[in-house]
This record gives structure tokens, C-alpha cells and sequence, in this order.
């Protein structure tokens, strides 16, 4: 049995979760948008879905959420639906949803300002306010940094950004957030992109969660499914499961993140220090501990690792062909660390046994690495 | 037990298909992007799916194929991503996915064409080609027509418009052609969209085919999945779902085509002749029979179908919120018969006994409302 340590990439779907939402792939197939009976219930257990999963985060009445085929697709409809004329900010410290999508609005002329980071991933809150004035039209950070696991105070920087500019609205990719940390969405938060697949849920659904009185572009057209700003039949086992899964984090979500911080702090000490050194902060994400090796390659690292039966991730899934991480290179980490990235990313079903299994094999990976390339 | 004839809407999941793809909600629940063997393996799962998917209908040399999140993304992919300056023509058959990101294109500020159709459904030719000129940069026609079932001929018509202007690139929305009529695409096809759900695939997967050789923008930016056309973490299950629904249907199409021609020539000659008027032709789809009924609404006839049993259609699913349909509008249908629409449509699981019943179902429906409406 592997241990899998890459939960930041995807989790394994929670058993009950699927097993719940598996009659919409049965007996349950109707499509939600038809008008007899067996469709409107499609339509209302949908109904209830998005309920469940916007009131575990925010006020109803101020937001709705829109269902998406994933995070990326919640990322890339905010940045393309949100903004206007003027300038965009985001973080360096961005998901490639995000960061692809600006990179994109700056190929179409727009004017898009990264803010810097700070060494643990987050984002400098001096620098990104320094960067908004009475032209920016939305500013990007992400809540929980996918690679680093440092929290950035989305609360703090949303209501500072508007007490700079009123208008300019503020997204945030909640991605690896959503389920994991104590949150409730402020008002000075216009938008925020979420995962099922990253919190036991299946691949292929997300949601846009939006503050009613925003205008925001559709951004797929069709049969005006989602309130006119999806179209397309729905993910109705994706959406059910997404909800299903969804509803035991928030309920365990307290205990479980002491626990894992305490686990990730064992695992931060089961690590030889002469070779590894810390990239995430303590005061991150529970779920992420990201360390680099010194002069040493991540992906040979993790190779290795597997070998001993221990999964863990080199920096974003995501991202994972490109040499080595835009965001890690951000926080500043020298060029001999650089290319040594590791992340471990729990889940609620982490064991002790296992962050000491993969502590062991990650020093042991290293020592292997080091008396073969005699450094 | 239901009678479901309401099957170009969405079909039931072909349970063996489900069950082959679900270990992708379990056991390999790996994302397919990461670096180790298990990762690596649900890549390759994803490329065989792929390629038996595309290989169906195309020249795998020619053509390559998108994971998208259904039909309607496919559609908007290729509207968005394949027109340039100048002007683009769809006809009046398209399904909203087409139509609506059609006249986005024009709120943008492009010139629409909207070609005209014929009473079947089917677009006019000769009044499509005359709309074609040197500045024509996209004609999107619909393969199958999802209300009425016609038939276009796409080979025909994509070389006709490459005669006229042999830089005009040709789309075609596949989604009621692809697995049931049988079909190769010719070289003068540039992109097909396709979707899962309407050949007992799972909702929420699609994908559109695309020429290689043609200059396609992605459409979600990110982590660069998709050779970089179609960002965000593929939905494994949905993907293995819809290669493994897709194998049985092309095994069987040439004899269910015929079966099923057969029974919407019964269910036709087995409905009042009084009191409904066909609308679709004898050599459109056999999967689809559209119907108008002489001065009755659609909606209630649906309704009393569904009391005795019977789920049919009013059109289609994705426009069901809208008084009456547009398509069935443009073919030239009278006022008294607009609102009357029913759509039966079938699948490789329909039989002759409910077929049978259907129409009775109709008639008796039928009289109802005319014994109380009294007209």
C-alpha cells in the first residue's frame, strides 16, 4: 500500500460521497433542465448542492455559486468575467489558472502588475496596495498558496484594495482553502474559485462563488443553465458528490486541522535538516508542508521516494513539466534550492504512521541521491 | 416503470461503462498530470480513451481531440477560438451552445450570418453558400439538427464553402450525430464537438475535434493540460466513461440506425394523423421524431404524457425555459402548430412495446386536452 502524500494535487474521492451521488449516473439520469417531474428533481437536488456548499462559507444572501467544471474553469471565468478597462493585479504567488489567465488579458492589452512575495509564498500586502490605484479594475490573490501553503489574509488585503479604490473588485482562488480552513467569505470579497476534487470530491467540478450584485460575463453560452452564466447540460453526479463530500470537512474541519499541523510539524522535524530546509510557514495551511533540498532535484527526490512507496508532489500538478517552480522561484529561494523542491500534502486521512514513513523515505531518498552524486 | 423517450436530452449511463470507469473515483484516483507511476498511468488511460474516440470518426493523422466539459464547451471552444475578423455564419438550426456563442460574437462586434433552413430542420445550401464570401473567417452547421433530427451534409457543405473561400474554417456540433449516424469527417471539416451524455456517457464530458493543422486559442488558461488547448485537471472518470459508452454504440450502429428507423416510422404511422404533423424527414436520424400537434400546447401534452407514463421532449432540453422554439420556428412551421411540439427521442435501449405505447400515450394526451379545451 502506497502512502500518498500529494493531496494538494487531487484526494481520493470520499467512498460515501460517491456512493451517495452515484444514483444520478443510474436510475437518477435526467437532465435538470427538462420540465416533467423526474427532471425538476435533478434540478432541485442540484438546488440543494449549491446550498450546501455556498452556506459552509458564505452568506447566502450576498452570494450565490456558480458551477464550474473545476477550479481552473472558476479561475479563468473570474479573471475573463470580471475585468474591465484598466489595470489587473495578481499575486506572484498564483495557481497557472489564475497566472495564464492574466498572462493571457496582457496578450489582449491589458495592463496586469504582479505583486511580489514574501519567502513562505504569501503575498507582500505593502507591495500588492502599492500597486492599486483609481484604474484598476480587479485585483487576484490566491487564499491558501497551492504550492507553500502560506495563508494569505484575503479579509485584510480585500478591504484595504477597496478602501484604495471602491470599484475595483477582488477575486481569490480559495482552491486549497475551501474544506480545509477556518473561513467565512467577507464582504470586501467579490469572488472565489473552489474544488471538489481537492476535498474528496471527483475531478471535473468546481464552483465560482459570486457576490450577487456583480456584474459579471457569462463564459460559456448555450442554454443558459447556472442563472444564464453556464451553459451546458450539469455535472449532476459531480455537483452531488461535490456537496456530499464537502459536508464532513466542514464539520471535522477545526480537529482535523490541529491534527495535521501537529503532524506536519513531525514531519518537519523527522526531515534531516542538513539537507532539507523549510519553504512553508507555520502559521500556513495544515494540509501543505513544501521544503526544498539543498542541490539536490526534486523530481529525482520524488522518484526515489516512490521507489520506497511514498507519493509526494515537486510543486503544483499543474505545473509539474515545467523545469521548476515560477512561485517557488518568487519567494526568493536561492538557485541551489531551487530545483529541490518538495511538497507533502495531507489529507483527513493522513496517519502519523504515515508522515514518519515518508519522513524516513524522503531521508533516505536524499542520503541515496547524495552518495551517488558524491556531493 | 417509465417510458424514457427523451434521449437527445440525456441518455441513462451505460452501466457497464460506469462500472469500467469507476475504479477513476477510487483506487486510481491519481491525478494525471503527476510525475509518478501512478500519475503517468491515468495519463496513458486518458490517451487510450482518446484515441478511441477520435478514431471512431477521424483520421487520428489529421485530427486530434480536446477534452472539454461537455458539448457546450466543445461549441464555444470552436466559435471563440476559430473566428477571426470578418464574418462568421451559422444557420438557424444550431443548438444554443452555437447560437448563443454565435450572437456573443456579435455583441462583440462581429458580423453573424444566420442561414436560413429548410422545413426539416435542415439548413439551406445554397442559401448558406451565398452568404459565404472572402471574408468569411467560420460556418458552424449543425451535423444532426437536435430538435428535429435532419441530417446535414457537412462533407458536402464544408467543401462547398472551401470552394467558395478556401481559408474559411468549418465547424460542425456533432453532439446527436456522433455514435449514431454513420459517419467519417472529411478533410473540409475543421472541428466536431461531441458529448458523453448522449450516448450513455456521464454528464459534464465532451470534446471537440480538431483539425491539426488550424490555429485553434485555447479556451481555459492554466496548467497547459490538453497539449495547452484546455486547461484544469481532467475528469478521468467522465473521460474513460464516455470511450467506454462510445465502443458499443459504433459496434452497433449500422443495425441500430436501421432498428430504430423502423420504430419512429411506427411510432409516426401509430399518432393521430389529425392532430399531429410531422416535422422531421424520413432520412434524418432514427434516433429522433418531431412532432406538432394541430393548436395544442407542447408543455401540457408533455405533462399528461408523463401522467400515463411516457418522457418525451418539447424540444430541446437546453431551451425548455423558452416559450417556443426558435429552430422549430425557423423551419417555417405555422403559428397553430409552433407551441405544439413534442420531441420523442430514442436510444439503443428503446423498444418496439414502448415505442407503441408512446404514441398511445400521445393520442390519448392529445384527446384529453381537445375534449377540455373543446376545440
Amino acid at each position: 500500500m502506497k502512502i500518498y502524500l500529494d493531496n494538494a494535487a487531487t484526494t481520493r474521492p470520499n467512498v460515501d460521497a460517491v456512493q451517495r451521488a452515484f444514483s444520478a449516473l443510474g436510475d437518477d439520469y435526467f437532465n435538470p433542465s427538462a420540465l416533467y417531474l423526474e427532471g425538476v428533481v435533478m434540478h432541485n437536488a442540484i438546488r440543494s448542492a449549491r446550498k450546501t456548499l455556498l452556506e459552509a462559507v458564505a452568506d447566502p444572501f450576498l452570494y450565490d455559486l456558480i458551477f464550474t467544471s473545476g477550479g481552473t474553469e472558476a479561475d479563468n471565468h473570474a479573471l475573463f468575467g470580471l475585468c474591465r478597462r484598466g489595470n489587473v493585479i495578481i499575486s506572484q504567488g498564483e495557481h497557472a489558472a489564475v497566472y495564464e489567465s492574466a498572462m493571457e488579458l496582457k496578450r489582449r492589452g491589458a495592463d496586469v502588475r504582479l505583486a511580489p512575495l514574501r519567502a513562505d509564498g504569501s503575498v507582500d500586502p505593502e507591495k500588492l496596495l502599492a500597486l492599486v490605484d483609481d484604474r484598476t479594475s480587479l485585483v487576484s490573490v490566491v487564499h491558501v498558496n497551492n504550492e507553500t501553503g502560506a495563508v494569505n489574509d484575503i479579509e485584510a488585503l480585500s478591504s484595504q484594495v477597496k478602501e484604495r479604490n471602491e470599484h475595483t473588485l477582488f477575486h481569490s482562488d480559495g482552491v486549497q482553502a475551501y474544506g480545509k480552513i477556518a473561513f467565512r467569505l467577507p464582504r470586501s470579497v467579490d469572488a472565489y474559485s473552489i474544488s471538489a476534487h481537492k476535498i474528496g470530491g471527483a475531478k471535473g467540478t468546481g464552483a465560482l462563488i459570486r457576490k450577487k450584485n456583480i456584474r459579471l460575463l457569462p463564459y460559456l453560452f448555450g442554454g443558459g443553465q447556472e442563472g444564464g452564466m453556464r451553459s451546458g447540460t450539469e455535472n449532476v453526479f459531480g455537483i452531488l458528490c461535490f456537496a456530499y463530500a464537502a459536508e464532513p470537512k466542514f464539520v471535522s474541519l477545526a480537529r482535523e486541522g490541529a491534527r495535521l499541523s501537529a503532524l506536519r510539524e513531525l514531519l518537519w522535524q523527522s526531515l534531516n535538516c542538513d539537507v532539507f530546509r523549510r519553504i512553508s510557514p507555520e502559521d500556513g495551511s495544515p494540509y501543505i508542508l513544501a521544503v526544498a533540498a539543498d542541490g539536490l532535484r526534486g523530481e529525482i527526490l520524488q522518484r526515489l521516494m516512490a521507489e520506497r512507496g511514498v507519493l509526494v508532489g515537486t510543486g503544483s500538478a499543474c505545473s509539474s513539466r515545467h523545469p521548476f517552480s515560477r512561485v517557488v522561484a518568487a519567494c526568493g529561494l536561492e538557485e541551489r534550492f531551487l530545483h529541490g523542491v518538495l511538497r507533502f500534502s495531507f489529507s483527513t486521512e493522513t496517519t502519523q504512521e504515515e508522515v514518519m514513513a515518508a519522513a524516513a523515505a524522503a531521508n533516505d531518498a536524499a542520503s541515496e541521491l547524495i552518495s551517488r552524486t558524491g556531493r
